[in-house]
């Protein structure tokens, strides 16, 4: 099988969480006699299909909206990433990020019009792109505002507050260099405005060469069509963009000489620097990595056995390592990585760690492709200063307290 | 990029969609003018964020159920194929597939007995099992019975029906093996009795074998928890065996020297042939293939390029190859493969496909990488007679009318 492995660890002597948990071994002839309540409660027959499913009533697990917008209008949300398993984030649990509310867009009456700089311009309908050339791809979308309380001092309580900005989908749509090539291109065109049927009218320049790269117009995710917070029924897909670029309810496509310099790429969407200037044009999302498990709110309940488990990614390809450090940094060791580790997608990895009791500091730092390192909070301080929102990639540190407490710290 | 190409086709000769859409170019002065209705609607405010998404209301993509079961509690319902896109199943639409309900279980007082031939059975709580190490793997599950109404003549109208009774999600879990490792096997075992929690107290046999190979304890369907139409809180997956092996809301694992020759594994699942005789243990999901667009049900509208969609699956290892039929069988051709081809997962194909407005019958076949070469109806049919219920991995066809209608038929 090609799933992960702990390789040549000797798991039963390493583990020993059977023994651990607390329940006696039972004997033989009385383990029948121990099935527990569950066998009483299935002889009643249970629930008949239905056409839509639902989580069960136990699970309470979802996204939580910022404390920092006076309305859940022009706000947004993030993905419980804490009590997330594997790379797949579920539709319903895909990070929130609107600046004027969700549309309801009838995808019957929805265009997408391609103009400006092509030779002439076109408004296709949801089943015009529909019968283009389909691609799917699992790539992850991270706002760029992502762990953008944790520049000054340790804020956020969770993971989810501190880096549930970020998700990850199957999408399917048209590559837009199908589209554009098929219905041509003036030799001027450098840059296109993506825009959207959003109230705000969000729009961002967008290099033609990124639009002719890998760019899509996706319909669906994991499967299904667009959730409406999502762009239904369509949005642009830039992979390892900042997420903001990857317009939703995507309405048009204005190929043009220069980039058009709107409200969203100049006085937001910038990074403010220590000598008053401001980074434009921050596309590619950095490699970042964090620790989801455990992790800031949780208590490390046993001693022994844990596993570290997190999620690494890169705008600029594939995560090609993961270390983590339970000391603070001092010493670190390499994670594995759950297969498959795609380009511009998140990545699972998991590292079995030993709590002996004490306090201890977790951490983890990702490598990329490009030799890309993760750098520490500080690093990324002397550079940038305190003053950017946007781009926050720092190594994350969750402290364990010696009665298995955690807390956001700064290490 | 990793992604899907057409390769060294001439996109834009080969195309032309949007010269086929019907709409005209727009001239470039009255192009912004040409923005479609939804530029108003937008100036609207949107709605606020949602703790849990759900799908747009303009989506009525549902699982459909069987008409062949007196109620909707001992029956099952199909995924609709026909309507969804790349390789992940959202899990609001994964088939469902319940022998009497689906029961409601409480994960705090849940319990998996392991008991038998172990050294010392064990009750694990839900908590227990996610302190061992993780894994998560991207497979398909398949009812043996999927496309059970296919052997003797055409009946199912649409693919949904025919062939939805596979999905396919990222899980995660337990690897068996490594809690058998930990707790300790005795070295008589032979088989694994894998118990239900519902009121059928559904159970299966499984060789020790598969159980220290792949199978996993599932506790997560693409990143949250499973739905309670999939086990809820517990299943086991077993990749590549047939679907009611994994079996739901798990509450015993028994080692045994012998298979316990359950209803659900002698008077049921089994095979009967063309002598009289039925095939025990049929296991494994042979490979097969189905076009998913165009497909039953649908009509062809356009002339010109038509893209052809559709999905293989083997359980057996990774799909190498898809073949493409339009004439019913006489000239096949090389469909291209969605990256990535994962093993016992869904592999989504695409083929472009000039429609020159004829009738046409569009088949798929596929190869996987033991060689298995996916059958004929007919050649099936010599081999297992048409007594058989479950295992029908035939090639599907379908028929395209010169005015585009699409209906299923045996070719």
């Amino acid at each position: 099988m090609s799933s992960f492995s702990l390789g040549s660890l000797a798991r039963r002597q390493f583990l020993r969480i059977a023994a651990a948990t607390g329940t006696a071994t039972i004997a033989a002839r009385s383990a029948q006699a121990a099935m527990p309540a569950t066998v009483e409660q299935g002889r009643k027959v249970g629930a008949p299909l239905r056409p839509y499913g639902q989580p069960s009533p136990y699970e309470k697990v979802v996204r939580v909206s910022t404390t920092s917008t006076p309305t859940q209008i022009s706000s947004w949300d993030f993905t419980p990433l804490q009590h997330l398993h594997g790379i797949v984030t579920p539709n319903g649990l895909f990070y929130e990020r609107n600046h004027a509310g969700i549309p309801n867009i009838d995808p019957r009456t929805h265009r997408l019009l391609v103009y400006g700089l092509v030779d002439g311009a076109r408004a296709f309908t949801i089943d015009d792109l529909l019968r283009y050339p389909a691609v799917s791809v699992i790539r992850f979308l991270e706002c760029s505002g992502n762990t953008l309380t944790e520049w000054k001092k340790p804020t956020a309580k969770t993971v989810q507050v501190s880096h549930g900005l970020v998700s990850c989908c199957e999408w399917t749509g048209v590559s837009v260099k199908t589209l554009l090539q098929d219905i041509g291109v003036d030799s001027k065109a450098r840059w296109v405005v993506a825009e959207g049927a959003d109230a705000g009218l969000m729009d961002r320049s967008i290099p033609l060469e990124k639009m002719m790269d890998d760019a899509i117009l996706a319909y669906a995710q994991n499967g299904e069509r667009l959730r409406p917070e999502q762009g239904y029924p369509l949005r642009l897909l830039l992979p390892g963009f900042e997420g903001n670029m990857s317009i939703k309810w995507l309405r048009g496509l204005k190929l043009t000489t220069e980039p058009t310099y709107s409200r969203e790429e100049t006085s937001k969407y910038t990074d403010l620097l220590a000598n008053g200037k401001a980074r434009a044009f921050t596309f590619v999302m950095d490699p970042k990595s964090v620790i989801t498990s455990p992790s800031g709110g949780m208590v490390v309940e046993n001693k022994g056995f844990n596993e570290i488990r997190g999620l690494a990614w890169s705008g600029r390809g594939k995560i090609r390592r993961v270390d983590v450090s339970t000391d603070g940094g001092a010493k670190w060791n390499e994670a594995a990585l759950q297969e498959p580790v795609l380009e511009k997608c998140l990545t699972r990895f998991r590292f079995p760690w030993t709590w002996a009791g004490g306090s201890a500091v977790l951490q983890s730092r990702c490598v990329d492709e490009t030799g890309y390192v993760q750098p520490t909070l500080q690093e990324l301080v002397r550079v940038r200063g305190t003053d950017s929102v946007y781009h926050n990639n720092g190594i994350q540190s969750w402290a364990v307290a010696s009665d298995g407490a955690i807390t956001n710290v700064q290490a």
